[in-house]
C-alpha cells in the first residue's frame, strides 16, 4: 500500500467512531498510518482526536469532506451495526466515490448480506470486501484477530496495514486472506458461535460449583484462575477470572452478583445454528448455548417454575477434589468437542459455499488477539499441520489422546449433575454428540422406516443400492423404486 | 359450501395427485362430494379414477379442462411438493381463474412463503388459505388433521368438506380454523417439529434397550407395544410396535434390520428450530432431533470414529425391571417436555406474528388424524380448558403432577446412560432444559458480565433500573449509561 500521500490526505477512512472503529483506527494510528473517522455524533469524533493525538488522526461528521480527505484509491472501512444500516451507509457513501476505491465491512455482517453486497458493489466498479473482527474493544486496540474474505486484489492492497495492526503470535499476524465471496463474514460467525458455547460451558461451570459444591465466590474465582494457569488457558477463562475478582467499587461483594441473569445476544451465535442446519452440520453445543441465552429471558416464569419445582439443590456427595480434577477434564472435554463442531461447520461451508477454506491457516489467526484464543490452539494447529484435508478434529491423533483422557471426567461430571437436578445442557450436549458420533450405526434405521410407514417416504438399505418403498400395514411387501 | 352444481362441474379441485393428493380426493368422494384431479402424470390421473370408481371422480392431464370443469367460485387445493413448485403452479393456475375463487394450499410451505403468497394473491381479487394436513397417506384416505389458515371467508366456504373428511374425536372434526395469514402453516410445522423430536426420543429408547439391556428385537418390540397399551399411547408409538413386528418377507428377520441408519428429512423439523431461534424460544428438543439426523447421515466419519474410540457399550447394571419401569416414566417426561416447547413456540408466534391462536383449539384437532396424536392430547386439553391463556404447559397444575412422578425416571436413566456411553442427546435436552427453566436463578448473569468485559455490551442489575457498563481491567468503574 503505497503510503506516500499528500500531507493533507489520509490513508485509510473509518465510518462508525463507536469503540472498536475508534479503537482499530486509534490502533492504525500507532502504527504510523494517517488516518480519518467519520460519525455523525461529532462526540465520536472529538474522542478520537482526544485519544489519538500526537498521531496523524482527523474526526469527520459530514461525510463529504471525510470521504474527501482520503487518497486515492480510497480505503474505508465500516464498523457500523449489522443489518439496514450498513446498506443505508453503503448507499450514502457510493456517490462520493471513484472506480476502484475500496470498502471494507469490518463489523458482524450476516454472510448472505455480504454476498450480495459484494455482487452488488463489484458491479459498479468498486472493490468491497467483508472482514470479521474479533478481540473486543481491547483487541481492537492493541491488536485483533481479523478474518479478511472477498475481493483479494483489495485485500492485497491494505495487507500492509492490517498485518501492522493485528494481534501477533510468534510474530505471525494473526490474519489472513479467508477466501472469496462472504467467507471472511462467515468464518467470523463461526467463531462467535464457538465463543457462545464456551461461555455457556463456563457459566454452566459456575453453576455446578455453586449450586452442587456450595463454592463461594472467592473458591470458584480460585477455580477458574487455576484452570487459565494450566492447558485450558483462553481468553474467555481469563475475563472470568477477573469478574471472580471484581468487588464493586465501595462494597465488599462482587459486582457479578448485582447483575441480571438475562442474557442478551447479537445474534451471530443464532445465526451459526441456523446456517448449520441448512448445511446439515451438526453443532448441538452451539444449539444448546443459544437455547439457553433465550431460556434465561424467561424469568419470571423460570420463578414461577421455581415456585412448583423447587430449585434447591442439594450438595453433591462427591470428594470435592476428585470432583474439581473430573470438571477440569469435563471442561476440556466439551471446550474441544465445542471447537470440532465449529471446525466442521467450517469444512462443510468450504464445500458448499466454495469457499476453498485453509482450515490451518484459520486455526492461527485464531491463537492471538479474538475471543476464543486459547492455549488448545496449538493443538488444533498441529492437527492440521499434520493433515490438512482433516475432516474432524475429533479423529485427529493428537485430539484422540486427550478426549480418551478427558471422557472419564465429563462422564463423572454430567450423570452427577443430572442426578442432582443441575442443568449443564452444554456439557451434556456435547458427550451426547461424541457418544453418537463415535456409533458406527446409530439408531436412525428406525427414523427411516418410521418415515416410510406413515408417509411413504422411502429407505435406503444396507444390502443393496436403491430406493425403497413397503406397505408396512396391508399385505407384506417391499417395492423397489425409481 | 352449495353442492348442487350441474352434473357435469364438480365441487373441488386438486392439484397434485401423489399419495397425499390422491387420498384426500378420495376421501372427499367416498363423502360425496363431486371431485376433479389434475396431474401432468397420466398414470396418477388414471390411479386416482380406478380407485374412485362409483364415485364422482375424475383425472384431468391438461389444466384448462381441469378448472373449466369445476363450479365457481372454483375451489382448487395444491398437494405439491413445498418451495418453487408451489410458485409455478399458481403461476399456471392464476390466468385461469376468476375473481372470488379460492386456492388452497394444503403442502409443508414454508410460512414464509405462505404470507408472500397470500398477500400476492388477495392482490388479484382471489381468496387464499394455506392448510396445514397431516396424517400421511393413510390419513389423508381415512380422516386427517387439518390446519388452515389466511382468508377466513374462504373456509367458511370450503368448511363443510373439510369437516367432513376430517379425523373425529368423540364426533368432533380435527380441522378448525387457525388464524390469519400463514398461522396455519406456521402450526403445521411446529407440530412436525413435535414429531421430530418424539420420533428421536423413540429411536433413543430402541438404542438404550438394545445397547444398554442387550434385549433383541421381540423383546423391544414388547415394550413399545406395552408402552402404547398404557398412558405413552401415540400413534409414532404405535407405527413402532408395527415396525418390530414386520419381517422382511420370505425370512426371519425384520425389515427394520436391513434399513440404512441414514435418517433423512424435508426441512419441517429444521425450520421449527430456525423460526424458534428468531422469536427467542428455547425448543432444545427439536433442536437436538435436527442435529441427530444431520449426524446419522455421516456414516463413514461415524465409522472411523468407532474405530478408534470404540462403540461396543458394556451392559448397564441394572435390574432390568425397575430400568423400564424408570424408562417408561423418562419417555413420558421427554415427550411432555417436548409438547410443551412446542406449545411455547407457538404461544410466541400467536403474540409475534399477531396468529391470536387458540391453544386449546389447537390440541383438540392433535387428538385424532395426525402423526402427533396421543392420549396425552386430552391431558393437554384439559390444561388449556381450565387456563386457556396458560403461558408454558409445564406449570399446568394437572402436567406438574406428571412431571413431578416421571422425573425420577429420566434422572435414572439419563445418567445411567451416560455413564455407560449411549447417546440419548434428546432425553438428555428435555432433562437440562427441565433443570433450567425450574431455575429462578440461572448463571446467566456471568455471561452478561462476560460480554460487557470484553465487548462493552453493557448490563442490567438486579437492584436498580437502567442500563449499566463497567471498566472491567481499569479503575474500578462502573457507569450508567443512556
Amino acid at each position: 500500500m503505497n503510503t506516500d500521500s499528500p500531507a493533507d490526505q489520509f490513508t485509510f477512512g473509518m465510518i462508525g467512531l463507536g469503540t472498536m472503529g475508534r479503537n482499530l483506527l486509534l490502533n492504525m494510528a500507532d502504527h504510523g498510518f494517517a488516518v480519518a473517522g467519520y460519525d455523525q455524533n461529532p462526540a465520536q469524533s472529538v474522542l478520537l482526536e482526544k485519544e489519538g493525538v500526537g498521531n496523524k488522526v482527523k474526526g469527520f461528521t459530514q461525510i463529504e469532506p471525510f470521504v474527501a480527505s482520503l487518497k486515492s484509491p480510497r480505503v474505508i472501512m465500516m464498523l457500523v451495526p449489522a443489518g439496514r444500516i450498513v446498506d443505508s451507509v453503503i448507499a450514502e457513501l457510493v456517490p462520493l466515490l471513484d472506480k476502484g476505491d475500496i470498502i471494507i465491512d469490518g463489523g458482524n455482517s450476516h454472510f448472505t448480506d455480504t454476498t450480495r453486497r459484494d455482487a452488488e458493489l463489484e458491479a459498479m466498479g468498486l472493490h468491497f470486501f467483508g472482514m470479521g473482527i474479533s478481540g473486543g474493544e481491547e483487541g481492537a486496540r492493541r491488536g485483533p484477530s481479523m478474518m479478511p474474505g472477498g475481493d483479494k486484489t483489495a485485500y492485497q492492497y491494505v495487507k500492509p496495514v492490517l498485518d501492522a495492526v493485528a494481534a501477533r503470535v510468534n510474530g505471525d499476524p494473526c490474519v489472513t486472506y479467508i477466501g472469496p465471496g462472504a467467507a471472511g463474514h462467515f468464518v467470523k460467525m463461526v467463531h462467535n458461535g464457538i465463543e457462545y458455547a464456551v461461555m455457556q460451558l463456563i457459566a454452566e461451570t459456575y453453576e455446578v460449583l455453586r449450586k452442587g459444591l456450595k463454592m463461594d465466590n472467592e473458591a470458584i474465582g480460585a477455580v477458574f484462575a487455576d484452570w487459565n494457569a494450566g492447558r485450558l488457558q483462553s481468553f474467555l477463562l481469563e475475563v472470568t477470572r477477573d469478574i471472580f475478582a471484581f468487588r464493586e467499587p465501595g462494597t465488599d461483594h462482587l459486582l457479578l452478583d448485582m447483575i441480571k441473569d438475562e442474557a442478551r445476544s447479537k445474534g451471530t451465535g443464532k445465526w451459526t445454528s441456523q446456517i448449520a442446519m441448512d448445511m446439515v452440520t451438526p453443532i448441538p453445543a452451539i444449539d444448546s448455548s443459544v437455547a439457553m441465552r433465550d431460556l434465561s429471558k424467561y424469568k419470571s416464569l423460570r420463578v414461577e417454575a421455581a415456585s412448583i419445582y423447587g430449585d434447591d439443590i442439594q450438595p453433591l456427595a462427591v470428594d470435592r477434589d476428585a470432583f474439581l480434577k473430573s470438571l477440569e477434564q469435563a471442561f476440556f472435554f466439551s471446550m474441544i468437542t465445542t471447537y470440532a463442531q465449529g471446525m466442521h461447520l467450517l469444512s462443510s461451508a468450504s464445500v458448499q459455499n466454495t469457499y476453498d477454506l485453509n482450515l490451518g491457516e484459520i486455526t492461527k489467526i485464531w491463537r492471538g488477539g479474538c475471543i476464543i484464543r486459547a492455549a488448545f490452539l496449538e493443538t488444533m494447529l498441529q492437527a492440521y499441520t499434520a493433515n490438512p484435508s482433516l475432516e474432524h478434529l475429533l479423529v485427529a491423533p493428537n485430539v484422540t489422546d486427550l478426549i480418551r483422557e478427558t471422557q472419564p471426567g465429563i462422564r463423572t461430571v454430567v450423570s452427577s449433575a443430572i442426578s442432582a437436578g443441575i442443568a449443564l445442557p452444554t456439557y451434556a450436549a456435547t458427550l451426547s454428540y461424541f457418544d453418537a458420533f463415535r456409533s458406527a450405526r446409530m439408531p436412525s434405521n428406525l427414523i427411516q422406516a418410521q418415515r416410510d410407514y406413515f408417509g411413504a417416504h422411502t429407505y435406503e438399505r444396507i444390502d443393496k443400492e436403491g430406493v425403497f418403498h413397503t406397505e408396512w400395514q396391508g399385505e407384506a411387501s417391499v417395492k423397489p423404486l425409481g
